[in-house]
């Protein structure tokens, strides 16, 4: 028998409870061993819990408790959770986590104390909810170099784009629907600037270039400029919008970027729609390999997190465990460096003669046009792929066009 | 140092050799210790291979070889690759394989051979090439009760059906296309016949379950009655054909089935080409979850295999094994039970009076009718669901019509 304590009862904590009662049988079977789910942390009170009796607001009788051996975090944040982490470390205790926003933060570190206290500390939830996508990137593909990452890691703002896409909403009130489905929190924040993407892709990079990748030197950009203009000249391109998560190793440093980019229908994340993620992963070896599934929910989370209560079940804490080398420098490609394509828009009441200023500034550029009276007094085209500082340095100078009445929005293209 | 042995040094055999030395810094750094290839046994010469001073034709020097440890066997068949694999685990050695048929044949008895040896028994490669999914199904999803797998598991027979869908090529052509560009075998037979994909479904219906699947019970039909015509009524449907492999979980028993399938373009598989594989797994709490990528050749496929042997190198032997319980019944649902649409198409001169008698004898159909001349003497629809015996039946009692001028071509309809 193993006995858990689940620290916060929230959403993912409560779904690890319940996945854990749900499918006791087959969990036992495949553990090898009975998962039970001994205490409950949380500051909270909850009489008409069926686990009410399992809640304590007592930390020390979780952690002086020596017949609880994995301890599951999920309360978020990296306050609290910081501090139980290290101290179930230190008392010898395994921790499963949900939380990115802690191991982006303090992943080196955690992982180094749990290596030297002999326990482990797995967070495959805490990216692509119950995507497997951070065990079969650091174990099924280890023997592959990886060489890049890219993925739509976020389900609210896949969601606001797939409704701005389909129903032709504006930005706010697909914004509202997704709240109202409760794909979005009151405060959307997190989601909609790309943060929790950004953490996200920290992760998976970390893991895939077995190095830490500090989500702090992330280029990150959310997706509320993204119009249902930008979602129309998409669509003439062929194209759709996704916030888009980035990740290459270039020599011996890495790119990495959030935004939104415009992507070709052909492209393997072109058809994630809603509030599914997906996550494309290019090796040495594999060449692409794609994993799509719901990338939230309780239920998904929480069976994320019981595999790897399992996982440390079977294997009873053995095996050799990998660090976050954390480097003394900066190995993140700064945004200026990289290279990418722009979809331009800018207004305009003399599309003629601003093309050819165009042209001497961007040198070959493709223009798009749409034939319709809104998009009259604007001018909108991609350019050639160059350095960020580059491109920058040019839009500058188109500005200054007198015939520019300023730019209207500036979105990446990925791919070639 | 880790020393390994290949058994075998054919496509897959001599890429686990190239992975190895190719990516010898990432893989020493993930598993903890650096891993060679001392020994390959082969029968056959190889005087040009840069290996060819590890090449033996004497397996005594590998199994009696204490310093190797784990053993990769990639000879393929139930003939020797079964005794070399029970040799190695007498011996202590750990196994890794991309033997399908194999572990298909074999799994329970080599699986609680590992166990009793002390040692894994891990084939991952088995399936879906380098797509990583054997492990994610038995311990990313441990916390899932499995209900369903969908897949597309065979390259060369999805490459033949993309082929006579977007260039209208008729089954023959598309084969010869397939064997001209190295996707098919000079001696197609395990592929078109939809054999090499049922050892695939019985070994992930073998894991999702918990239970040994026979793959000699699971009902098994191939791609060769597939005409272009049949694309043609695909496509006005709506659908496309793929070679589709089903299991579900059907209270205490397990349905299995593959076969040709007629599938909604909106289905996650429908834009699964060439040959690319894709596995769609339903579990419990996970919800859908979907792993794609090249199901076959020669560095996927070695990654896979050297994935396990990192997996084996990191947790050094220890963890609890799963064996595949043998049920002494066959657990597999019989085929005639099973409840599924029918797409139909019949010979006739007389569309008018048949409809009528069509819809005598299966109820409510779906007529589909495509408006060309050398469509005109048939009649098509799609049925129903009932079980197949059910079906049968009533396909018989419609051969014996008058109208009828025999039966053209009968597909499943998956999905709802």
């Amino acid at each position: 028998m193993i006995n858990i304590a689940v620290l916060g009862y929230g959403v993912v904590g409560s779904g690890v409870v319940e996945v854990v009662k749900k499918n006791e049988m087959s969990i036992s079977k495949k553990a090898g061993e009975k998962i039970a789910v001994k205490r409950i942390l949380d500051i909270r009170d909850f009489p008409d819990s069926p686990d009410a009796e399992l809640i304590t607001k007592n930390p020390d009788e979780i952690f002086n408790d020596d017949s609880i051996s994995i301890i599951v975090e999920t309360i978020g944040g990296i306050g609290a959770a910081y501090e139980f982490t290290k101290r179930a470390f230190q008392k010898g205790k395994h921790v499963v986590t949900s939380n990115k926003e802690l191991v982006a933060t303090y992943g080196p570190e955690l992982l180094k104390l749990a290596k030297d206290s002999g326990v482990n500390y797995l967070f495959e939830a805490s990216v692509g909810g119950g995507i497997p996508i951070i065990r079969p990137l650091s174990e099924c593909l280890a023997a592959n170099e990886i060489s890049s990452i890219i993925g739509i890691l976020n389900g609210t703002t896949n969601y606001i784009l797939t409704q701005m896409k389909k129903e032709g909403r504006d930005f706010a009130s697909a914004l509202k629907s997704a709240q109202q489905n409760g794909y979005a929190e009151a405060d959307p924040t997190a989601d909609i600037e790309g943060h929790d993407t950004c953490r996200k892709i920290a992760i998976l990079s970390s893991i895939a270039y077995n190095e830490f990748v500090d989500y702090k030197n992330i280029h990150t950009e959310g997706i509320t400029k993204i119009t249902k203009e930008d979602m129309q000249y998409a669509e003439v391109m062929g194209s759709v919008i996704k916030l888009i998560a980035v990740s290459r190793k270039v020599n011996d440093k890495i790119f990495a970027r959030v935004s939104p980019a415009i992507i070709s229908k052909f492209h393997p994340l072109a058809n994630v729609e809603d509030v599914f993620n997906a996550i494309l992963v290019s090796g040495n070896a594999i060449g692409d390999v794609m994993f799509y599934g719901r990338g939230a929910g309780k239920l998904p989370t929480a069976s994320a997190v019981v595999a790897d209560v399992i996982d440390i079940v079977k294997h009873t804490g053995n095996g050799r465990r990998n660090v976050w080398e954390k480097k003394d420098y900066n190995n993140v490609i700064d945004i200026s460096e990289s290279e990418t394509r722009y979809f331009v828009r800018a207004a305009t009441e003399n599309g003629k003669e601003v093309k050819n200023h165009i042209l001497s500034i961007f040198g070959n550029v493709e223009f798009i046009k749409l034939e319709r009276p809104e998009f009259e007094d604007e001018i909108a085209f991609v350019t050639m792929k160059s350095t960020e500082k580059d491109l920058s340095a040019k839009v500058s100078r188109l500005k200054e066009a007198d015939t520019i009445n300023g730019i209207k929005n500036i979105i990446r293209v990925e791919g070639e």
